[in-house]
């Protein structure tokens, strides 16, 4: 079949919108229709060419929400008019992470999904004179029909609004997760969050929603105090309109006549710079102190700290998806959603055509957006 | 009263042994006569002049064993003729920390023991011409007798030899405590160990405890494979004699047919060596590997790594005494060692007098010893 899609046809051009050519579902894979993607930041460091691992020409997009056109021999859990969001971190439960108990990085398809390809190791798009396209991160929502793995497929509600819930796919889970199943954090907690964008705002609902007491948002832009309030901040600080330094500030600022070392008890970088990382984990608690990583950092970049941080007991995590298992959570989240348990609409701030792709990614650009979805 | 000890007067000197002034034990102190003490390397950092927070003239020595003479007012746990082991990290059970239940931090007496003072902000030992001696991480236990708060004392049953349970003070406590109670090692998981040294052969001891299937030991001296496999290590490897990288090599050495990934479960530094730590953390397997710093690094040192490490599910911990409440879990310890659950004597290399204290610290620049015990 042909469709229509957003196509990276190289590093730093704009994308291109065309029809291409989309090859059949294959041995347990599910064709989609995809009814609308959100554009996330990942999806600008493909682009950019700053990805070391950027394929093109590519379908980028992997914050999507579909339906079930087709499903492809051998596949079980779907049937045409499912409603799915698709997942760039899949959900075996047969490979040795999905089987640990301990994390939700399943190995089933890495080597082929990180290198643009269906897990067969052949690709389904191609343009019209035949060159292969390549998939990426697995998705390739930026496409009116894509092709997935049925293990890539979380299959949810069939009255949540595409719009809104594609954004689950991606920058949802990520910060919402990162509270709940990577830091695990309690009520009563205190917490910063380094960078009030699409991931910050959600770690921040996802810190309300587990009670924590006090909840610190951190960025350069006052513009971004109004966003963290609404979703439950508590205290704003702007690092450059602070006397010193943001570590100590932060540990000031947590410290009470009972507790006079002060600290966060848990930190979140979402800004991807690794010197916001280093200060994320320095201005946690002496003693139990978790600083999780989130952002994505340039190639090649290292993150540093003395290794006493650690030694009086500060701990250095990171998060993937949120450290969600995409076809067991991702329904849940939506369930949250529809419930009113967490909020998604406001954070969508721009719905575009597929047609003005590139201008979702020039609101990313001057800051204007904090999440632009691409409706078909 | 006066007692003997053997004085560090200044930076990169031999310790001098001598008479000197030791004030009686004031509110909330106790006067020990200490029977044994271990020679560590931390008094080593210090004697050299590369602790940055070093003092002088100072009484080193932090783990020792011995018996209380006397108790100023206010002591309601100790009694003359209880066994105690000194705690460099003492157990308040009050102040935050403490309190907190996720830390063996205690904070009550951090700043005057960072001072090398007694929590009333002086000091008991002077010089016989009155120049104070400053104490040495709340313990100086390399004098015949000292003072210490009652909060940094365990106390401990009578029967258990000094001359072996002082090295629980410090280097057995430190490396099981990593295992059991910063890593919380399960049965049936797979660890590394890097450096085996004192801390590193305690650190097996910890795993083969917590039933670790497999312990791999890494060290660049040959000799240590005997003392390693004694302690319940199942591989070796010396990273100078491998083709390529020591963090490759481990991770091949931990796949499985299942686990085609690779990587062990926990790694645990005991080296100090800032690059150590880092393949340490980055031997661990995707999506769950926790590595442990014990090992002290020169001052100043960072350790860095990829966030990738860590966003893709690695934990980067580390650990002050093993993560043990000292009052509460050293008495526990002394039991496993009387019960023969964990090994000391064959780890006691050397037995020397305090005259030859200088010595002990001669065999530990040669590598000649595990540890070396002064008996008084």
């Amino acid at each position: 079949m042909r469709t229509r899609a957003a196509v990276a046809v190289a590093a730093g051009k704009p994308l291109q919108i065309m029809e291409v050519n989309l090859d059949d579902p294959r041995e347990g894979e599910v064709l989609i229709e995809i009814k609308a993607t959100g554009i996330c930041h990942t999806d600008e460091f493909t682009l950019s060419g700053a990805d070391p691992e950027g394929l093109f020409p590519a379908i980028l997009g992997h914050e999507g929400a579909g339906v079930v056109v087709k499903c492809g021999p051998g596949v079980k859990s779907l049937k045409p008019g499912d409603h799915v969001i698709p997942l760039y971190t899949p959900e075996c439960r047969e490979c040795p992470s999905c089987l640990s108990r301990k994390t939700n990085l399943c190995t089933a398809i890495r080597d082929t999904q990180g290198k643009g390809l269906m897990p067969d190791g052949t690709t389904r798009f191609s343009m019209l004179d035949g060159t292969p396209i390549y998939h990426y991160m697995g998705c390739s929502t930026f496409a009116n029909h894509t092709v997935l793995p049925e293990i890539a497929l979380a299959k949810v509600r069939d009255d949540a609004p595409f719009d809104k819930i594609c954004y689950i796919g991606c920058g949802v889970t990520t910060g919402v997760g990162a509270v709940l199943n990577t830091a695990n954090v309690e009520a009563g907690a205190t917490a910063a969050v380094f960078g009030l964008g699409g991931i910050g705002l959600n770690v921040i609902q996802g810190l309300k929603m587990a009670g924590a007491d006090k909840i610190i948002g951190v960025d350069i832009n006052d513009d971004k105090e109004e966003w963290g309030r609404k979703f439950g901040m508590t205290h704003f600080v702007n690092p450059t309109k602070i006397d010193g330094d943001i570590v100590a500030h932060l540990v000031n600022m947590t410290k009470t006549p009972f507790d006079k070392i002060g600290g966060v008890d848990y930190s979140f970088d979402c800004t991807g710079n690794v010197k916001v990382m280093r200060a994320a984990l320095e201005c946690t608690h002496r003693g139990w102190g978790q600083s999780i990583v989130i952002g994505v950092a340039p190639a090649g970049a290292v993150i540093e700290t003395r290794p006493f941080q650690l030694v009086t007991g500060r701990i250095w995590k990171g998060t993937a998806f949120g450290g969600a298992r995409g076809r067991t959570d991702v329904p849940k989240i939506v369930d949250w959603y529809m419930d009113g348990k967490i909020e998604i609409d406001s954070m969508i701030t721009h719905i575009l055509k597929l047609e003005d792709i590139n201008k979702g990614f020039d609101l990313m650009h001057e800051g204007k957006s904090i999440r632009s979805v691409v409706v078909f």
